[in-house]
């Protein structure tokens, strides 16, 4: 059957489907949502759906990978005279920009993620990837081991506790503003004070 | 069909399923091995097996609970002046006794683990897991967020840290020893020093 809208030129099809399953997610729950629902919220079809995202959890992980790579770049490029907690804080404070404009987004995206347990452990995994791309490139920086994982692990855990703040709190708070603040709060917890 | 071995007793038939399960993963590889081979190897049954592991997977982690139960409650019954970071090092220090008695079973283990992304996702689990735990149980020792978990994640970067030179380090060294190494090593790093 030729489908009319196949060669349609869609510039924000990928927006759109995004809002649409984000919306669906919430209302009926991720598992009870299809990509058939999906593409007819966002008035597209199926076909338009899989040209942008390979399966209904991609909708919500599509950033994990420009994400990694934004932040294992600023750490190449940090200044040699830098520190590596302080290559890795600067870095996930440069994603404040992405952060602060889809504070919206992401605080849908993470309360479908709280309520099902493969998402979460999908984000957990997500965590660790990008905690292992982070120690490599301080390792490339030639920070030894068990520096380069410990800083990693260090700016992972700063970020998640950043990233708690900036969703469950009403105020809307710079997300570079949250990194500094968790991360002066890991220096003191970790100094037993 | 009646099964002679159904009925006797076998004293050590859990140690014996475990180090064959491991020997078995190890020499070819974890999906490779089925649990027929497991009881054929020790000597045992299959209904033998199923009565010790729910599956596969189980053997290496049957540990998990146990492990988690005793830092928490070592957590939970720490003196009150302690600082969190003092209390979670001191849980963790004290599962030396039990590591250190099992290292030759821990790196067969870890090797089965490193050479299978689904055990790999699970082994992250568990550790997210654990630290969940022991933050849940600092907020019931008057302990706030983001202080709680930022300590329980600090706590698990070492515990990690630690298990990995525990592990890789040709001289057999003492676990409690690079708990308190790797956390002076964090408390390195977090300062940028």
């Amino acid at each position: 059957m030729y489908d009319g809208r196949m060669a349609r030129w869609e510039p924000d099809a990928r927006d759109r489907l995004q809002q649409a399953a984000l919306d669906l997610y919430g209302e009926r729950g991720f598992e009870q949502t299809t990509v058939a629902e999906i593409a007819k919220r966002a008035g597209l079809t199926e076909r338009t759906f899989f040209r942008y995202f390979a399966d209904k959890p991609e909708v919500l992980f599509s950033g994990a990978a420009a994400l990694e790579e934004f932040v294992v770049t600023l750490v190449a490029e940090a200044p040699d005279s830098e520190a590596p907690i302080a290559v890795v804080a600067s870095a996930l404070e440069a994603t404040a920009g992405f952060f602060n404009e889809r504070r919206d987004f992401s605080t849908k995206r993470q309360a479908v993620i709280d309520a099902n347990a493969d998402l979460r452990e999908r984000e957990l995994i997500k965590m660790a990837t990008l905690a292992s791309a982070v120690a490599d490139q301080l390792r490339r920086r030639g920070v030894s081991d068990p520096a380069a994982s410990l800083t990693a692990d260090a700016g992972i855990a700063v970020f998640k506790t950043a990233f708690e703040r900036w969703i469950s709190e009403p105020a809307q708070q710079d997300f570079a503003t949250l990194i500094r603040e968790s991360l002066d709060e890991l220096k003191a917890v970790t100094a037993g004070t």
